[in-house]
């Protein structure tokens, strides 16, 4: 399985000799595999290798239990190992409380990773989770860029265990006689990421298709080639068609309707990132907003708001113009 | 539901005033609902309307009646109609029974469109239908391609009610006091399109997303537009870097490099699909042979063989050569 992880790792250019990195280190299966590959690569890589254990404090004894196997694992392995302790209070707002631990582990990380100065942030997610992730995207309602989430390579995040199934892993572990820790609310069937790998997939398996999870990956990896690319070309409409102004951007009402709906798709979501630094409260519905206002021929003087933006037509010219602060 | 069917068809240009269409009426609900749908545009819109029935003789006497019902609306509302037998020797092949059935369905519908020199062939596919295949097709293990198989618009096949609901198809002919046939082997588990619609759809909705159909759908839409955006750039690519041989077609070596994956594997289809008519025995692994042999600089002179065809490097080139009959 080594040599399956290193071929996996060269083939995505997940991270080259001398680099360094933070690893996120639970003490479960997945991430105590990540750990020993990346100690065996340790010498001839010449890696520098950060652990950092978060704590949630939400499993009582169970919760100080994983600390300490990953402490002593750390110990053992001679790698520095960092501990984070969740406060519930630290991070509020509306997202429910899986996204919150996501959200928390990540800026953690990140954290770390800034302050170690370190190239990369490690985790231990495995092609099952990569199935996982598509069908709770899927079910969730994403759109292309949602499907694609669990990437190999994203941004400062790599996932070298990405090419393996999660039984591949418990093989190694046994091989390697390492013992790990089970997160038994991972069992909980409260939260719908937990159902799907505990209940639906194995049903897609066994009644439907039992190639499902590498179909699914198989599917994500297509998505994924065809996501970047459709990208790359909405940055070259981008600099070919939009203008900077003082307030915002505009664009030819006619380079726009030559444009096929993907494009014209993509590049409205490019031009709203640009003008806000994110696409929150960009939902689908506004898109279909623009379509109709620039290609409707009645409607010569209509606008669209959205929060902070004012979209609207001027004679030929679409008008992206964000509001001032006042 | 009339007008929503309308805008509908309006929206997708599925046929204009004045053109025929042949209509696979099964005397179910939906194709029972699409003929009378047609039938009420049909003076002002000028249409030839053609019914085509199936009589697959699966089902014995509930076939039989099927038939009768079919005939009896046609009459009534004086419409041209035609009855195909099927039988089970005439289609043979590997494929299971629900696709020999399809196939014949389609090829019977177009040769009576051909017949009658029609502009299109009409069938009865709701937005639940679309949902659900696309599930199938996820379940299966398709493609990009693959997922967006159901279009309002296909080649000559066009689907009008692909926008409504089947609950709304219902009610329209609950509200037209107009009967339909119900056909007991839809309600059979034996088939997973059946499991997957009364089963797998209906538990989703209730235990992961009450949306979950229109969600899928959407997400099918998006993925149409990326799609045709895709088989439009493919094509720009294929007259730009492809050239025409008296044995087939080649390209730079070069050229294919500098493209993305996406764009390579895409091409690499077009090519085959030009030189084949056809994308079968095309497997996603011939795209990773092919891969290995152009951009690995170790090998110089491999092959590869694909059924009928013969892939080569030669210098700089690459070869897609058809082999010819002998």
């Amino acid at each position: 399985m080594i040599k399956k992880l290193q071929n996996f790792c060269f083939r995505h250019k997940l991270f080259l000799p001398n680099q360094s990195l933070v690893v996120g280190f639970s003490g479960g299966p997945d991430s105590t595999a990540l750990v020993l590959f990346l100690n065996h690569l340790k010498k001839s890589w010449k890696l520098k290798i950060f652990l950092l254990h978060i704590n949630y404090g939400l499993r009582g004894k169970a919760s100080l239990a994983d600390e300490k196997f990953c402490f002593k694992m750390a110990k053992k392995l001679a790698l520095p190992i960092k501990l984070v302790t969740y406060k519930s209070f630290s991070t509020g707002g509306s997202a429910n409380l899986e996204e919150r631990l996501r959200d928390f582990r990540y800026s953690e990380l990140e954290k770390e990773r800034e302050k170690r100065k370190a190239d990369w942030i490690a985790v231990g997610h495995t092609l099952d989770d990569s199935a996982e992730t598509f069908l709770f995207n899927l079910i969730r309602g994403a759109g292309l860029r949602g499907l694609v989430a669990l990437r190999a390579k994203n941004g400062k995040i790599i996932r070298p265990l990405l090419g393996v199934r999660k039984k591949e892993i418990l093989a190694f572990l046994k091989e390697k006689k390492q013992s790990f820790r089970l997160d038994k609310s991972n069992q909980s069937l409260k939260f719908s990421r937990n159902r799907i790998r505990l209940q639906l997939l194995p049903e897609l398996e066994k009644k439907y298709n039992p190639q499902i999870k590498k179909r699914l990956v198989d599917l994500q990896e297509h998505l994924l080639d065809v996501e970047e690319w459709l990208e790359r070309e909405t940055k070259k409409l981008f600099l070919e068609l939009v203008r900077k102004e003082n307030w915002g951007w505009s664009m030819e009402r006619k380079s726009y309707e030559n444009l096929s709906r993907a494009e014209r798709k993509s590049l409205f979501r490019l031009i709203m990132f640009n003008l806000q630094g994110n696409l929150k409260n960009i939902s689908a519905n506004a898109f279909w907003e623009l379509e109709k206002m620039i290609l409707s021929n009645k409607s010569k003087n209509q606008e669209i708001f959205l929060k902070k933006t004012r979209i609207y037509r001027q004679g030929e010219k679409i008008i992206f113009s964000i509001k001032e602060e006042e």
